[in-house]
């Protein structure tokens, strides 16, 4: 009995969470987008040398790189969401670079963190060729790690300065790892993907970074509309696509990536996902570069908005995975419901309960607390009396039906651990035909790790 | 830095959550309501033949209880609920017992599930005196414990006969308190207050017990206009008030006591607080029994609202120091809101957050987690320049400012531990005078224990 617990010493043992290296991936540099240089730097925001703390990302494409982004829609955004919302409204959805740094958030910093942030942005600035528009800002920057504390701007802005001698930035695989790894607060890897695709017979790469691990419950909407989770995101590709489509194409991706995933239910003051598209790789029609729009050309947009949301889904997956203390990956699943918005609702109340999460790392097949998260969740059409829920186990044995028509199944408790013993598994509940809607939230559980980590976060 | 705590030894000391047995107090017989008799046994629900598992309140009253009750909000709403709802309704807001059985909520348990309690409400309705109307229903039904499985009700309904001949029950401190120690799952005391006070110079009597301790979140109504939280709590009084203005008091006292409290912020389908005031200590005019009513006696209803609200916060308080793994009782204030629901919505949204729990219970001032929580309840008005926090200890020193009107304080670390370490703290959120209203939640600190309890409950 739990009451007997208490009782017992005070040393428990930790199942080790297993390491998650393996989620790292060396990646073939003819898998990188053309026209981009980046790097990433130890300046000192963290304390461990080791561990690098800023990075950078230029386009060095002719062609203005289109961007677009999503931000955190906490009321309270940190100082980089608002200069880099303000950066691309004023440019008229155009970036040439990026500048990241982890560590420290400059979120709830004030007037200071402000100054801090324009101060990254123009010391990025200065490191780009001369351009036709001087007095502009091109760069979009985003800052990650303890709320409420300053940066210590100097050593920032003395790092960045320091790359236009160093001669650091580069294009290969070794360059794109240290700018994914800049990204890193308790993540435990750095998370770089890429991809190829092709639209109308010309070839495009994707390749992109993010990171998590805590605070991981992302609710972002575009730019100047913005609402919450820290998490950042960084996508480049050398397609050509007009600003107002890219945005477009981002909003949709987002909504079914990284607004589908939660670590612990909370919202960050930080939350980016950033795209730039350069055009590099675009063939040009009279010495001019066309872009993909979703009014002039819908059938290449669709193409590129379905790689853009895959490519999310990947990225955001990987947060997921590498989720603060997290021991199991977990794909939960709602369908039957009268709207995407309802069935995302339930998805997400029944991925962030503390008592599910707390059962998923216990291995106990408690699928009770599941039906109560997604009773808590205020729907009036919702029919106990028709609503199934199944374990789905990622080895495609047979799935473990636990409630059929509200009815409790007898589980057989052996196979329910035999699902539940494996890393990665799928809950899929059933709404019973109110309607023809699903969506795929990723959740992790919530293990003895997680209070370690978060229990003393700062030190 | 909190990646290379993952390196380390995988056991952790565990900080032992101090016993909460001193919050269990002996009370003067003089201070229960007349007219009722109680009981507590054990009839095999729970394994450990030394805990109590049912337990029995009966009214000997010849004046008819009123009754009244909040229940949960759960779309799943467990079977016990169902029927104490039907029952009171049937009945025109009377009862004249309540049976509770813990170890087993009999929540999502289908057709099985409502026989069962129904059986246990005939069972207990055959221990009552003989009365006018004996096809009816009196007994009002209470389940907590593991959801999905069905009741021992053999062991039950047995259990509740045999008490005809045992003749156990009583109106001594010991039956109380057996009574309380029947309401139990992870509680670690039973939770039994009572109290004296007067209307109109007549001295009545209010007694009750609730239990915890985790899936604690409620959101309960009337009955009949139910939504969410496993709290159980059942309130006793030797007062007459009319069935409609018990249940007028009791859904504000509610809102203001059990509605706002937080151990893990999941909801429970079985969530429950009744209400029996059998006016047992009324004076009777012309040999009736006058009971207090809004509409007939405003004054009397006032200061019994009054009373009722007190008390009702007082057992919701027990619920949170008691709350699973609880190593820290925090109240959290939000004020200068534009409504009571607004201050509400960000109370309860701090009062959740797993960060904010997690740093409470690592004694880490990482008070930027508050404001990510505060932020993160979509509000349009909400101003971050004129936000402000503060940390207030318990022991009556100077609280400590931490945000001042949207800019960070330079923290007194020293101090900040000083109050974070104590076991009792608070912490305010001003939100800048955008409105007068104010909203207090209780809540507790997230700790491995909680982990531990909640990771395999069922075993």
């Amino acid at each position: 009995m739990s009451r007997l617990f208490r009782r017992l010493a005070s040393t428990i043992v930790v199942k080790p969470s297993p390491s998650k290296a393996h989620h790292h991936r060396t990646l073939p540099a003819s898998s990188f987008p053309t026209g981009y240089l980046l790097t990433g730097i130890h300046v000192g925001v963290k304390k461990n040398a080791e561990l690098l703390d800023v990075g950078l990302i230029v386009s060095t494409s002719d062609h203005p790189a289109a961007a677009a982004a999503c931000f955190t829609r906490n009321a309270f955004k940190a100082a980089p969401v608002v200069v880099s919302d303000q950066i691309i409204t004023q440019n008229g959805g155009r970036a040439r670079a990026v500048v990241v740094n982890s560590g420290c958030a400059n979120a709830v910093t004030g007037r200071q963190g402000l100054e801090d942030a324009w101060a990254m942005v123009k010391e990025t600035d200065a490191l780009l060729p001369p351009s036709a528009s001087t007095d502009e800002h091109h760069t979009l920057v985003m800052s990650t790690g303890v709320i409420g504390q300053t940066l210590p701007i100097a050593k920032i802005t003395a790092g960045i300065r320091s790359q236009a001698a160093a001669d650091t930035l580069g294009s290969d695989f070794a360059a794109w790892e240290r700018a994914a790894k800049a990204f890193m607060t308790t993540d435990t890897f750095p998370k770089l993907r890429s991809r190829v695709f092709s639209i109308n017979g010309t070839e495009y790469r994707m390749a992109g970074m993010d990171k998590g691990a805590g605070m991981i419950h992302p609710d972002m909407g575009p730019a100047t509309t913005s609402l919450h989770a820290t998490l950042l995101g960084c996508i480049l590709t050398d397609a050509a696509v007009s600003p107002r489509s890219l945005q477009t194409a981002l909003t949709y991706a987002v909504d079914r990536s990284f607004n589908s995933i939660s670590v612990d239910g909370d919202m960050s003051t930080n939350d980016t996902v950033l795209v730039l598209a350069n055009g590099a790789a675009a063939k040009a029609k009279d010495g001019k570069v066309v872009e993909i729009d979703e009014d002039t050309d819908k059938e290449a947009y669709e193409i590129f908005k379905t790689e853009l949301t895959q490519f999310a889904v990947e990225l955001a997956q990987l947060v997921v995975r590498d989720g603060e203390g997290a021991t199991k990956f977990v794909t939960v699943n709602v369908k039957g419901a009268p709207t995407y918005q309802d069935a995302h609702r339930i998805a997400s109340r029944v991925s962030t309960s503390a008592l599910v999460k707390t059962a998923l790392y216990g291995e106990d097949a408690n699928w009770g607390r599941v039906l109560a998260a997604t009773g808590s969740v205020s729907f009036p059409t919702l029919d106990p009396s028709k609503v199934s829920v199944t374990f789905i186990p990622s080895d495609n044995t047979t799935p473990l039906p636990v409630l059929v028509n509200g009815e409790p199944e007898v589980i057989d408790e052996v196979r329910a651990k035999e699902i539940l013993s494996l890393e990665d598994f799928g809950i899929e509940v059933d709404l019973g035909g109110i309607g023809n809607e699903e969506a795929t939230y990723w959740t992790c559980d919530f293990s003895y790790e997680y209070v370690r980590i978060n229990g003393d976060y700062r030190s």
